[in-house]
């Protein structure tokens, strides 16, 4: 017998239809002799209903108030989930992030658990029920409703999980796992059967999107086992996500080919090499709440340097206004140039951490397909390049045969 | 400056729009001087859609599970008002039942309450907030969200004008008070300025609908001054509701004409007069959850009688049927008729009290009209007459003309 925490996201409680699907598979696991207990975010397209509600009231809502409205979302799901299950013969019993008591700080609509009384959950599966919990929200410490941003019911289940210290957290999406590229561009791409804590970072922040990046953190934090599912599929094993490397770095280099469409990059030249010129340069880019990724600065000859970085696609725009009217002048630079047909390629793999080569390996393998490199990063676990965006597709391709990421894990 | 409650039903908030009128005659009211605390149902149409999604997944829908979404409905709202009040510039917070603390008892769906605390409530007035209150709905001493049951909302204003002492609770429906009929019926119906609780009640239980009775029955016990007003008209100061009968009795004997068109009436023919009778014929009636208003039993000469009593028109068959399978047959009864063609016909005012003739004028001026009395039931501030249908409109007219209701108050 496992105790399991499962949470399902959106599009999985889109209707009453597919409420009563997830009490059947929850129903599943009961009957296989384990404690669940359910997270569950709003039904789709709620979230967005309640907002538009609230912004055709004021055109910036009060963040307090703004939780108060958009936190009924789960609280219409969990509802309906406990009679579904009901409806089954099961026992079940909900509960609001504030029934709960997932006590969190005071930072309405981005809030950040403190602490959970797991109490009453731990009771009410000791008496056989299944508890079906709201997720994304919480309660702080006057008793005012919180919650944890967008995609944060992941946060929840993971943090219940490790709260009742749970054999696993399953969190059920619209794919069945993470796979080893994007299987719309690459038919070959594979899921992975296992992927640990910090390729699951890497992939998640450069666009994978399974899961909530924050929600990962949680789970490394606190060490939570943690599988990626389908809500749709009976069968299948998803992903597991792991901490341990060990068995893993026996198996592949690489996990993954992960990549961004939306990348823009914008290169500052003739930059005075002098210190303090990358916070004069990017201060007023973050001002104006412009996510910054790729940062490289090349090292001139001629006492000046080029400096370059890539922000979003949709930010593209104002970030070369900024830089033209604001920066360009004031530090002396001597022309900003950008381009916004960019693409972002990424290869990771904790394994390139004890394999030399990976590098060139990429890098090689883009050159001879005449794919040109226009900026390198990388990290201990990752290696990104900027390319045109036009290659993308050839490139992920390519780089994804060259790993030996079309064949089954050795 | 005065400390006043405000209630707001689910027509006056239907949409953003509407809020925001309601926002801005709260605001009105506040300029003024006032302390204001606003309790507001949920948008109209919503509870029934939140039962809608409820029955699609359980058909008899667990009651504390459907506690849980339809309480949904009011905190939208409640977010949404607090959200146009601030718009204003006005201090505002929202309230859910639970955040508050009305505390009630755990019979979902349609819980009583036991308590307030309003401690919160009244800091943030002294601060000079406008505070915001979702009505309809508790939590019980467990932490499980109740409400009240349809129409609680008025229940949740007077119960907390009760716990403030406020100078005055206020409905904003969508009548601007009470009629001394239904004005559709006769053109000349007036506007009450001032009602008793005992006359309001007889009205309200008589299908004037304009409050929920045990809104009235909790402002009557707790001497809450309870006023009606429209949320869709700027002036006007509705309908008083008072618990002071002495200026009122000097005024006018009769309030008003009040009836009913869905009355079915049943009778009983040739029962064995004795004791123990009535509880047999009605003990089945009330099992099978029928509500039955008038009772009549007329004593017959041959040591047998006849029972006659009234029930919703929608339940009239059910009731014939279990009359005829199982009382009639089981007490000897003659034979049961029935008659689904009828409609109640009510004169209400405090000042019959002291005053003979109520009761032959209103028969003498239904027979002038040729209108036969089928039933008759009094109390000490009503008469009710069971007639048949077709006359109902008449009989109002001629009773309000008659009773002098067609002018101002002397």
């Amino acid at each position: 017998m496992a105790l399991i925490v499962q949470k399902y996201g959106g599009t999985s409680v889109a209707n009453p239809e597919r409420i009563k699907n997830v009490a059947r598979r929850v129903a599943k696991f009961q009957a296989q002799g384990h404690q669940v207990v359910v997270v569950v975010s709003a039904m789709s397209g709620e979230t967005n209903r309640l907002i538009g509600l609230a912004k055709a009231m004021q055109e910036h809502p009060d963040p307090r108030e703004l939780d108060v409205i958009v936190s009924t979302g789960e609280q219409v799901t969990i509802g309906l989930l406990a009679m579904g299950l009901q409806d089954l013969g099961l026992k079940a019993k909900s509960y609001t992030g504030a029934q709960v008591r997932i006590l969190t700080d005071n930072a309405h609509t981005k809030a950040r658990i403190v602490s959970i009384d797991e109490e009453n959950i731990r009771k009410d599966l000791a008496e056989g029920a299944v508890v079906v919990v709201a997720g994304f929200q919480g309660v702080d410490e006057d008793g005012n409703i919180t919650t944890l941003g967008r995609g944060g019911s992941d946060t929840t289940g993971v943090a219940i999980a490790a709260a009742l210290r749970a054999d696993e957290c399953q969190i059920y999406t619209d794919v069945d796992g993470v796979y080893t590229t994007d299987p719309r561009v690459v038919s070959e791409a594979r899921r992975l059967k296992t992927i640990t804590f910090e390729e699951m970072l890497e992939m998640a922040s450069l666009g994978s999107k399974v899961l909530q990046i924050r929600s990962v953190e949680f789970a490394g934090k606190y060490k939570v086992k943690l599988r990626v599912l389908s809500s749709f599929e009976e069968e299948g094993d998803g992903t597991l996500i792991t901490f341990e490397e060990n068995d893993k770095m026996e198996q592949a280099i690489i996990s993954g080919i992960a990549f961004n469409r939306d990348e823009a990059k914008i290169t500052v030249l003739g930059v005075p090499d002098k210190p303090g010129i990358a916070y004069q340069i990017l201060g007023p880019v973050s001002e104006a709440n412009i996510d910054v990724d790729m940062i490289i600065q090349n090292m001139g000859t001629d006492g000046s340097t080029d400096f370059s970085f890539t922000v979003h696609r949709n930010e593209y725009a104002k970030a070369m206004d900024i830089l033209n009217s604001q920066v360009q002048p004031h530090i002396g630079a001597r022309q900003v140039v950008g381009d916004n047909k960019t693409a972002k390629v990424s290869v990771v793999g904790v394994g390139m951490r004890s394999h030399v080569g990976i590098a060139s390996k990429m890098f090689r393998t883009l050159a001879e397909e005449g794919i040109n490199i226009q900026m390198i990063s990388t990290s201990e676990i990752k290696i990104s390049v900027v390319i045109d965006e036009k290659y993308l597709e050839l490139a992920v391709r390519v780089l994804h045969k060259a790993f030996d990421l079309d064949h089954e894990d050795a």
